[in-house]
């Protein structure tokens, strides 16, 4: 029988679980692929810890080198994460004609070119369904069974950690602070959960979604950011009133030959199925010109759940070397030469509709003050909620606003800012209501 | 650069979904294979009538013949349907060394053994995206990134006519002939619904799931199937005030190594996102060892979405044959040796939660000889409900049980229904509420 001998990079969490899935269902792998999948070696730094998996046959080293170079192993899992020293491993697998599995969004989103660049050199796969949605076969879907669709928007909750901090801040009514600490207490949240709650993990993911549905190189400094930090139980509280919850949603959009790719803190109506992603749950959707609206729900983290899709990469190239291929697909499932760099629209420009919310002292005209520099910005609101009434002290006031331009919006919101019976910095959450 | 022409049998409404595509998205079909994709012929017996889709350049011919031995024709799509002529063109394709694309559950669910040990035979591959879930791309999902996994559970909501009448009861009260009458003005029923609304569609369906989620062949005569014509819009309000709706639902379950198959209507509780799969949409839910619990959701039917799944199965013909293999994968995603005969449970054995309606007359007692039929078999009553009095009249009484086993259940139904206060036949649904 065909024998297919990988070696691992990283004895992480996700790394038992290959190890875990490898050895549990090693009889089916083979009746799929008709190969024998082995793993041969492991690198990682701490050779002894006890995993909790069967490491027995297997070569556990902490010299990367020699599994980088061994002749006999045909597919490098990559599981280290960052960027260093996993680039320069990665790039050594393949100049050594070694196929590459990676769960690494962060490598991806910045150096995704240069690597791609060394497997089509080399004649090499690079796959990666694990990093984005963990578990869930969007990668895969977007390059495969889909790719016959031209995408127009892709949106998506991608970042478990902050979905499981919104879900429990819209269910429990807590804080965001609150809710922090008990995800890290639970595992949820890392001790710096920066990464996460900034953002920045979600447009590393947004930036590879990107990349697949539109075959364009991104520069990952040109996707705007923003993270949960500043999202307040009231704002939770808003967003029911008038029918939506907040996600952090990854957005993608081909709009007239630009595409727009923003990550931010976003109100969905409340009966989308999007709005329905709980906790450390993902979901992706995407809009093809064909498939129309499709979605894909699953476990975003998770040692077993990435696991399946590492090696549901690893399935995949068996069967074309199973077949007699080194290379069957390109990474992006674009040819290389075909992969284009789109312009990426400047945040100020996009269009959507806002909540806003001002602290203003109540007084008479406020809201005709406020109205009023809207609309001289050409922004239309659609409702208005001012909840409590206080002579003294702050009241917030929300508005609900039509389709208007960020920079309009931004423009107007700076000058009402500076009235003396607003208090402190408004805040703005925006919109998604209009899906096909 | 390399070409690939297709045969295209069948220019009904898919076939001219997949015309539209390949013309329309042909450059970007390229620029993700390598190939130009051609659609050389199709046939039809009505080669007249205008489809709205451009034609230029494509032999348009009543005569199978000729297309299936074209020897430039290395890809045959088939969407005429039904089992012949379509069985013997598809194997008559195959003979000729063809690959074969299809959306032809029907056939594949009874046929499928004959075609695929074919296929194996003439070294080609038979894909078929399209038959389950229209444009949603769960089989290429199942047989490729997820195969890792051992599945334990598929549960899918497949067929768009009766999730549209269901949704349409659930939300408007209305009765069951009453939606189905609009439904077919709409165009969302058929002229003759059977095939719909008796379940043998999602049967067909259910078939061709569980051959993939668990390699295995089917004998479709075993899949019990049963329909929505007995769903009252009295069920439907019942299950809501429990906190359920109802669904039409494949499902097939693992369970010591036979397997349940089974069609039928089924509570499912308001807060699962198959319960918000609404109108003509679909959604497979699938569990795997290491996954999970995984959802696909999009459209299951119409022109283009099934046109997306299609030209999906092409573009991943395209792949391998630009890489230059002929065949990749067997038409399950297992080897065709390693394909087993699982058993199917039979229905009596099945173990379910049920919600059970009686038509009873208001006497004292009557509720204490129901309870004491179920228990006698014993099944445990969890709720109860008899919702308005009426001294002379029938009133419904609505029990939901515990777990119990199906043939228990129907024993203790036909003693409860010889009862003389007990009017007409007893119904009942069965329940899904503990998903992992």
């Amino acid at each position: 029988m065909k024998e297919i001998k990988i070696g691992l990079l990283g004895f992480g969490t996700i790394g038992a679980g290959v190890v875990k899935l490898l050895a549990s269902n090693s009889a089916l792998l083979t009746e799929k692929t008709g190969t024998r999948i082995s793993l041969k070696s492991i690198v990682d730094l701490d050779i002894t810890t006890d995993r909790g998996v069967n490491t027995e046959g297997i070569i556990l080293t902490r010299t990367a080198e020699e599994v980088l170079t061994d002749p006999e192993i045909s597919v490098i899992i990559e599981l280290i994460g960052g960027y260093e020293p996993a680039r320069s491993f990665v790039l050594k697998a393949i100049s050594h004609g070694k196929h590459v599995v990676t769960a690494n969004k962060a490598l991806l989103a910045v150096h995704g070119e240069e690597i791609y660049a060394a497997a089509k050199a080399n004649g090499v796969e690079v796959l990666f369904e694990a990093a984005v949605g963990g578990g869930i076969p969007v990668l895969s879907a977007i390059k495969g069974n889909l790719a016959g669709n031209r995408f127009s928007t892709v949106l998506g909750i991608v970042n478990g950690t902050c979905n499981y901090i919104l879900t429990r801040m819209t269910h429990d009514g807590a804080d965001f602070s609150e809710v922090l600490k008990s995800a890290q207490e639970l595992g949820y949240a890392e001790a710096d959960p920066t990464f996460d709650i900034e953002g920045v993990d979600t447009a590393h993911k947004l930036c590879l979604l990107l990349s697949l549905c539109f075959g364009t190189k991104i520069d990952l400094k040109d996707i705007y950011s923003e993270g949960i930090t500043s999202i307040s139980s009231e704002d939770v509280d808003f967003a029911k009133s008038f029918g939506y919850r907040i996600k952090l949603l990854a957005i993608g959009k081909m709009d007239d030959g630009q595409i727009e790719a923003r990550v931010h803190p976003t109100m969905i109506p409340i009966d989308y199925p999007l709005a329905d992603v709980h906790g450390v749950f993902n979901a992706i959707r995407l809009t093809g010109d064909f498939i129309g609206p499709v979605m894909f729900y699953g476990r975003g983290a998770g040692m077993d759940a990435t696991a399946s899709a590492v090696v549901g990469d690893v399935i995949d190239l068996s069967r074309s070397m199973g077949a007699g291929i080194s290379r069957r697909c390109a990474p992006l499932g674009y040819l290389d030469e075909k992969v284009s760099t789109l312009t990426i629209k400047p945040m100020g420009e996009i269009v959507s509709k806002y909540y806003i919310r001002f602290q203003a002292l109540d007084r008479p005209g406020v809201l005709a003050r406020i109205a009023g520099a809207l609309g001289a910005s050409g922004i239309s609101i659609a409702s208005m909620l001012q909840s409590a009434r206080s002579a003294s002290e702050v009241v917030p006031i929300v508005i609900m606003t039509h389709e208007a331009r960020e920079s309009d919006m931004r423009r107007a919101l700076a000058e009402i800012d500076t009235y003396e019976v607003i208090r402190g910095k408004s805040t703005f959450i925006r919109i998604e209501d209009n899906l096909e």
